[in-house]
């Protein structure tokens, strides 16, 4: 049965609950380094040969479980795995107002399995269906990225982001780094969604007057194969923009909270009809469309606050992006 | 003047080679983190708007460029920035019998601008023009990788490559990480690099008979900006294809030399004709046209070695991908 009625946050400790997340993670990741060592995954297909679960996913996946419901026993819990079990076929959205656990207990498998170490653990935390409070840790980079509502975000707790404070680029793309992932629908005909990614992104990087006018020339185009670590990465900065859809939401869930502590925003990858004017919508977390924009100071050589920066930069992504199809029901 | 009589090796201590070069990498290594803290990087742009060099570029190069001449004075030095500075039109490949140091002071110069870990000094040493020693020290993930002929491939000087001993997967290109990059071409034309690069990635990633039976349905697409970096993926067996043209000597010369003593091999990236059946031609260091392949295991269940497997997988690349060009003077 879904909660509909609007919870109050303010009868949650949100920094308890972030400093539980965060603690979390760091145990999983050492289950995923002591696991790693093993250097045996028994991999199992999912819906195809690129869409995998190992034995560790599922492991830890439990141990976070357990933790949860041992802890904070009136909370919901979402899990990638057991989610994944129960609804393989209609792939329901099932966040509603309640307090929510939602994770991915091993974000990268395929990283994992060939031992490239963006990896890694994202634990999120929703109430009213917002992301509220998150924790990712990277274990084979040691690097654990945090925040909770109004608490700022973190690299390893110690360093606020984002890690530099400069203003986005005025030409925007150009000279920005331009996250995007292949994902794992792989048909790639006329109107298949990974044609229609790979169009998006030959307009990105394309120089500038290419593609009727849609070439953007991106500083550079970087896909590590993990939508948690690339929002960690649009966090601290590094990354200006990520684009991405076909992820779900606890890939992303505690990466929204994350962002948005650092000062980014995130909207939807699809781009509306009148998507030069059109009030920017925020993302919905079980969209699987994501666009984020990476935090950044006003602009006072184009007379800009930030926030208009970053919505100048999402009407420039909407304009060379096609608009890609991934429906569910419940959202 | 180019050396043209063949060097002895013997008459050089490759391992002192190798030790020095691991520690000059070190040292670079804090500079770059010092650097990176005044979060003032003064860009300068070369050729375009995506081929940039920075104040640390320069002041790294010096500094290596320095510290060879000092301890190795008779030894020759190729550098990216002085090369650059001097060479901006022809481009002429340089690189004689001389025993020769070829430095990229910063390999992945616009991810170090942005922030993005994924940013290297790589220092390599050529004997009669083959890498024979070489480091590459990531600073901001901490990782050292260096290698000399014979002496092995290693991660943090402990950690013998590649980091697991597993056969290919004998549905190679399916099963592998498949790393490319975008790099600073954008011109997207029929003809254009960029064009043919990117219909070639989108033939790795396809599924299996789409794309007219080219589709490779890859684990997964890797994009990190850095071709060194890449390179010591490739020796760690994360990424079991690197596929990539447009970089330069001094962006893989150190790479060559660790992805060899990880058991990978390397060749160019343009299929030949006779592509099915045609012996491999080792890579020409400054062809810019690489194909490296991890190491790996005999693979018992094909009947084959590893060597057998790894020229498998390099004629199921050359099926899939496009001619490019990059001819220069001097190769």
């Amino acid at each position: 049965m879904l909660q509909s009625d609007t919870v109050n946050i303010d009868d949650f400790d949100l920094k308890q609950i972030h400093d539980f997340a965060v603690d979390l993670a760091r145990q999983a990741g050492q289950i995923l380094i002591n696991d790693s060592l093993t250097r045996n995954h028994n991999i199992q297909l999912k819906k195809n040969a690129v869409d995998i679960v190992t034995e560790t996913d599922l492991k830890i996946e439990n141990f976070i479980k357990l933790n949860i419901q041992k802890s904070y026993p009136d909370h919901k819990f979402i899990g990638e795995e057991s989610y994944s079990t129960k609804n393989a076929n209609e792939k329901t959205y099932l966040v509603d107002n309640s307090p929510t656990w939602i994770v991915d207990p091993l974000d990268g498998t395929v990283n994992f399995v060939h031992l490239f170490p963006m990896t890694c653990i994202s634990i999120g935390f929703t109430i009213n269906g917002k992301a509220v409070a998150g924790a990712i840790f990277a274990p084979f980079i040691n690097q654990m990225y945090s925040a909770h509502k109004n608490g700022g975000a973190w690299l390893n707790e110690t360093t606020k982001l984002p890690l530099q404070q400069t203003p986005i680029s005025i030409d925007a793309p150009k000279g920005c780094i331009f996250s995007c992932e292949w994902g794992k629908q792989r048909g790639y005909t006329e109107n298949s969604n990974l044609y229609k990614k790979v169009n998006s992104f030959i307009n990105m990087a394309a120089e500038i007057g290419g593609r009727d006018g849609k070439g953007g020339m991106v500083h550079g185009v970087r896909s590590l194969g993990s939508a948690s670590l690339d929002l960690c990465f649009v966090a601290t900065g590094a990354f200006d923009i990520w684009w991405e859809a076909g992820c779900w939401e606890w890939d992303v869930c505690a990466g929204f909270i994350i962002v948005e502590e650092a000062g980014g925003i995130i909207t939807t990858a699809n781009p509306p009809t009148d998507y030069e004017n059109v009030g920017i919508p925020p993302a919905q977390l079980g969209s699987r469309l994501y666009l984020a924009i990476r935090g950044c100071t006003d602009n006072t050589d184009a007379k800009e606050t930030s926030k208009q920066s970053q919505e100048r930069v999402i009407r420039q992504v909407w304009k060379r992006v096609d608009h890609l199809d991934y429906t569910r029901p419940g959202v």
